[in-house]
């Protein structure tokens, strides 16, 4: 059935103009001034509403065996939810462990997705051990249509790889053209800080901050670039949270690296002393890197605006109090989560643009645009143009509400941004021209979400080459 | 007479797919799949082109009495390279002198390019001098549709002002929502410098760069960033040059300072080599900042790339060979300036793009997109969008060609980039849904260009906020 | 009259062992174990004392017609504090206002000193304005032994230098081998933010702070070095507060600038909510560059103990409460000073070496050796060696004592670090030979200090290429 | 039997005077003007010459069994070589592998010194391994006199150490007032470049230096700052190379980590051009970190002068020509290194002090104060002063004179500086008042050097403390 959503300010990353869009076969097929709706067709009014493109959160855990539990979404909570806040594709992390086998993890995570999610969706592939087996099964998966890999600096032998895992990573992207996200912090660093604050009886969960002080996540950050620069490998950095890390990472960008860098909402929002906050409140504030001193703010918002910081993520990944009670008495078993794929979006405007400096633009930029270019969903994803799937978020910035855990759809039961004040949200979210989401209401079908397979750089550039021919 | 472009690929800064452009009333009121053309509607074919928006010189030179002569530029010459180059926009700098009155200067300005401009125009007003007078001829300047400045750091007593002028400026600046474009090199180090050098009877043309080294530029860069951190202004750096200014607009970036950066193609393609060549031709090659050792290219286009420098201009600025010879003898009397407005989209295509790693949407935003967002041309201008002006270049990029002074419009009789290579040129041009360029042959009319008025940030930030409602 | 220092451990910046130190004719001439008392030879037992090189202080106020008045101290009663606080030679700022003749000042300054001061002295001769008579003035100064000068980048129109002045300050410096010291804040920044201030109200002596922020100090910093880099001269940052200022150095000596670094007692230890202080108490803390947040603290002390800040001076500067009160309802009338003079060796002693980790040999070096170095009194002063004046300070770090105005010989009625304890004190001072403070009280003679005539750099280089000869 | 040197002038790193020197019981007791020379003295005149503390030199192989063969030195050679440059204590890297016990080897080291050498010398103990026996032996070594460790960032399974065995070494080392040098290159990236280089074809010596670019020591110094800024620890980085590796160096001095910093002289004065000479002739300059692009040796001079280098060592490790041909086919398998023990001390002066703008005093320091202080040598070591040993260097600056293989005392066939000048050299040198080299000429006794045991930090500062009770 065709659609046409009516008298919208649409907003792009670099356009802003009032029309209508009109949507056939899953994809933008026209935008004009006064288009016809023709028998049959959908029309949604959307006079006073921005009209975004879907947005997209490149950093999701659903499915997550990790730290002797599993995260609580599943697909369909988790694509809920993602829906209900604006997110139209998320890009989960599909983390087998060490010990497992690349290739039959990469099936177990499709499978838990296959049939269940309501939103598009794709998969940063962890490499978490690198072997000649990994190589092959790592080619088999790229053809398959996964051009993002992602490894941790740290959790040595669980998921993290060591410096010889990293350059054979880098070096097998590079041949390949995928790029390679990364968690960066010095694995030792953390094992051993982590020890001695135990056996100092420095238990609680205000404790996990300083178990990785920043200089831990910056020498992470400092090593990855330097290791992108030696292979000339393409990478992003995930869910950097402070300035001295940020700062690495800019050193790198001007030098020519090609290094892309992520923040996640709660480390734009949030600080450590939510995780300080007495009788063990503070766990359900404990991820990875931790919430930081107040005073990185003020540079993660100004990096954002400037467009150095490039996309805003979630690292999203529910464990509840039951879940975060493993960790009492000893802060390194707390599971690391502050979910938040149901309200990025709307923290995002609120605090970015609507009550901060945040530009507009900069803002589906960061929060859909970006990363549609970075991950090879680009075109497809992450802007409103004629051939582009119909993702679209209609969105009422008159809308006026509070988050609650009471009323989120992810599945958890608390909420790590309880109270805080939103200044709008989406009142309809396409998925390919379908309605998923009706009034702030989900009215979606489980199992209509794609598996996006993304073509390489390679691939990109080849359809560059041709294109005008 | 409605306009329709057929089966092109459309590229802007953030979306890049195949569709049909319709324009009506100079505008683009549709796009999409399969277009009909209405009775009357001229069809241009632009199958196997890419569809770029029009794009923006944000630094150009054509009337300007400087150095005891003036620039050889009409707004008839200017205008037809500029579209011949697919320039659809040029921002002139408006330049009277510290001795000029600013309003009379500003007419006069305007009254060179009225009913003579074939592409459409606007104008960075030149604050050289900052009193009382000024201050109420600014405000009456902005309120006519200039919502940009430009201060000269250097120039002193000529076009210079001092740092309480800039101050001034600034604040100005900062109450109207104006944005302050900065030549940033030390005034009084370049004429001690200067002087020192004439005395040692250094005055060949090969002396110009060592007269104003890259401490110079970096000094006025760090100040000029100082002062809008001071003040709260937002800021440009025009023809930023080297790598010791672009660290110090980084750092500026880095602590949130409003601050952006525009490069020009000069210092991206060529190097003070040039300004060495023997028998005078190196003076052929004087501009300010000058040609810098080639150890610079790496960084500015890596910086480009990675969206660190904003902007790609020109400094457009011709003076030719008898013009020249005004400095035989002393290389601080060359007129300063390497013509470049009709080749610069060319060249950045050329060597950023079909032979280097610039992103083509990167291209585009650097060379259209940003300035418009910049200087409040947009979303009237800088992409391609329902109910943007229709400022389109059909863009080839299978043709080859050479350039050349005997080819070119620009009213010069040498090209600084004589023989260099180009991978594409625009086929047609359109402005406001005329066809000023057909088969890369100027077929326009002077007098179709118009002069932008343009809304300071508070006139945009009001439109956004009554938007929606 | 001979004197013999026995069994004191005598610490330099580069030796500490046991021994005695023998004194004739005001100078050392011989050092070692078990010196002979010849007849009439005065002996002092140093046992369990540290016996150090005299102190020096580099940046002193004594005669400073200032806003209005007067600084308070005399000759007489700032050469008292001095020895009493273990400085046996300080620099006094020679400065004449931009209304002035330099010669004439220059005079004036040393007829102050003259006959009336205990310990020794020199100038540092403030270059507050720059034509023909000027450098012929400046000439005969240094050839009357004045190895530095002084220039205020800020207080325009009345200390302060424009850029122009500042290069020929620099040229003709590097031109006679004189190293040229500044106070770095933009003059402008300062006025029009004063300015400001005071139009909103903001009149206390809170917004003194506000009115020169640290982005003020590192453009000074940033701009003196660019001038040095530009010249060839060397230079010396007086004063610097805090951490952008400290950056801005240290990128210059990086790259190779000439450039020392001076912090002074009162940055180290106080911090700006002094000025805060209700019922204008704050008055009392008000000097320029202002008290900062105290986050500047640790990357001082940092920088100072890894010798990237030079030397620690104090800016001595006495205004009493009366003449503070000049500047109730308008905190730009309060005269700038926050006295030390008397106390920099103690608090420095204490709050670095006893109760932080400064490096014993770096107190001795930046408190004493380093200022000898670079202003030409090495080897003369700042040492311990045989042919080096007998200035040495038998320090006792036993002492235990709290600062109090009550106790202090500044001339002055209150002291800005009141109630601080020290834990330690010069026990015996001695200037050339002569004991000026035996347990700790003044025992000297008034007009007993010398002038002390100062080579320049080439003056030095001249000696060390003969002397081996 | 007492010496006595006369009329020399003397300099150390803080005090210039000419005096005599007298020297009991290896000792300088007293040092003065016109001391007597008691029956029995012996008296060396120094009428125009400089009178240095013995230079240390804080980077030395002699025994080292690597890459398949041994360096060419035995303690005889070497010291020889040593104090006929005016060097009198060196400091050996005592490296047995990884897979060798610690505490065999250092017994094995020791061995092939005592008895042997004619100067004083100590080691830096290598850190290969680190398990609970390493850590047990390393006490061990520490109360044998040894206070410092080595630890190499690269030659992984060899002398390599990974993240985990460096932090729990330089926690041990924190606990034991023990500084730890490094060597900063990263393991994995080494490797898998000599791999990809070798797997191309690039099998010559001129390959070495991209086999390890810049990069890669950078990469090492940014995380050896990380690790000692999270323990606490002291650093030394030996051998830095580089502008890159020297900005994190700086960077973390400027963060307040306790981090010294060490160049060689063939880094100051040699580039990778001479690696890159043709038939096999490049296989002299190999050494690790490799020569640099010649660009990088104006900041190493500039951060030498300012004090942000610390101290200036050799990495002296000779492989002579036939064993230089164990890696023709394969770089990989050149020895190691650039021998330079005897030369080092007359380049620094040369080419610093006499040809350049190195300050004389910082001469002293960098090539013999500095390393005394960091190494717990001082001030038994490092100066000239009462207490001291009587470690002297009588240095004749009107010497002249050119380097050669065919002259050195070095067991070598070849050396690095061939042809170039000299403009001093050492006429008379003493260790603990015994003459070792006379005339230029050594006239030394083997087996007189002494093995010096060394205080730990936590020693010294107990001293201190006691000091002056």
């Amino acid at each position: 059935m065709p659609l046409l959503i009516r008298n919208g300010e649409i907003i792009t990353a670099d356009a802003r103009y009032h029309a209508d869009v009109y949507v056939e076969d899953q994809t933008i097929t026209r935008i004009g001034r006064d288009l016809e709706a023709p028998p049959g067709c959908e029309v949604i009014d959307a006079t006073g509403k921005l009209v975004f493109p879907g947005f997209i959160d490149p950093h999701v855990h659903i499915y997550l065996p990790f730290m002797s539990t599993f995260a609580k979404d599943t697909y369909r909570t988790a694509s809920t939810a993602a829906l209900a806040g604006g997110t139209t594709t998320l890009i989960e992390m599909c983390c087998p462990s060490r010990q497992e086998d690349a290739l039959a993890g990469y099936e177990l995570w499709k499978s838990k997705a296959e049939g269940q999610s309501a939103c598009d969706y794709t998969f940063h592939m962890a490499v978490t051990r690198f072997d000649e087996t990994t190589e092959a099964q790592l080619r088999q998966i790229v053809a398959d249509g996964i051009s993002s890999f992602k490894i941790f600096l740290s959790y040595k032998n669980f998921f993290g790889v060591e410096d010889g895992e990293m350059y054979r990573t880098l070096t097998l992207a590079r041949e390949l053209g995928v790029i390679v996200t990364a968690h960066c912090e010095n694995a030792e660093l953390v094992a051993r800080l982590q020890a001695a604050l135990l056996a100092e009886g420095k238990t609680g969960p205000e404790w996990h901050e300083p178990s990785r002080p920043e200089l831990v996540e910056a020498e992470g950050t400092a090593r990855f670039a330097a290791f992108l620069e030696a292979t000339g490998a393409s990478g992003y950095v995930v869910h950097l949270s402070c300035e001295p890390a940020l700062k690495a990472a800019l050193a790198a960008k001007a030098r020519g690296v090609r290094l892309a860098v992520e923040t996640v909402i709660p480390h734009l929002l949030l600080d450590k002393t939510y995780a300080e906050r007495p009788d063990f409140e503070g766990a359900r504030y404990v991820m990875s890197p931790p919430l930081r001193d107040a005073r990185n703010h003020k540079p993660l918002w100004d990096a954002l605006q400037m467009g150095l910081i490039d996309t805003v993520g979630t690292d999203h990944c529910p464990f509840d109090l039951e879940q975060k009670e493993l960790g009492r008495g000893d802060f390194t078993r707390i599971p690391n989560g502050i979910p938040a794929l149901e309200d990025r979006v709307n923290l995002l405007y609120t605090y970015g643009v609507s009550r901060g400096s945040l530009d507009l633009h900069r803002f589906v930029d960061a929060a859909s645009t970006r990363a549609a270019r970075l991950f090879g969903l680009f075109p497809r994803k992450g802007t409103v143009a004629v051939g582009s799937d119909a993702d679209l978020v209609v969105y009422d910035p008159h809308y006026r509400g509070v988050i609650s855990a009471a009323t989120q759809h992810v599945n958890n039961d608390y909420n790590g941004f309880e109270g805080m004040e939103i200044d709008g949200r989406p009142e309809v979210v396409t998925v390919r021209g379908r309605v998923m989401v009706r009034g702030g209401q989900f009215v979606g079908e489980y199992g209509y979400g794609q598996f996006l397979r993304r073509p390489t750089a390679q691939a990109q550039t080849a359809v560059l080459e041709e294109a005008p021919a």
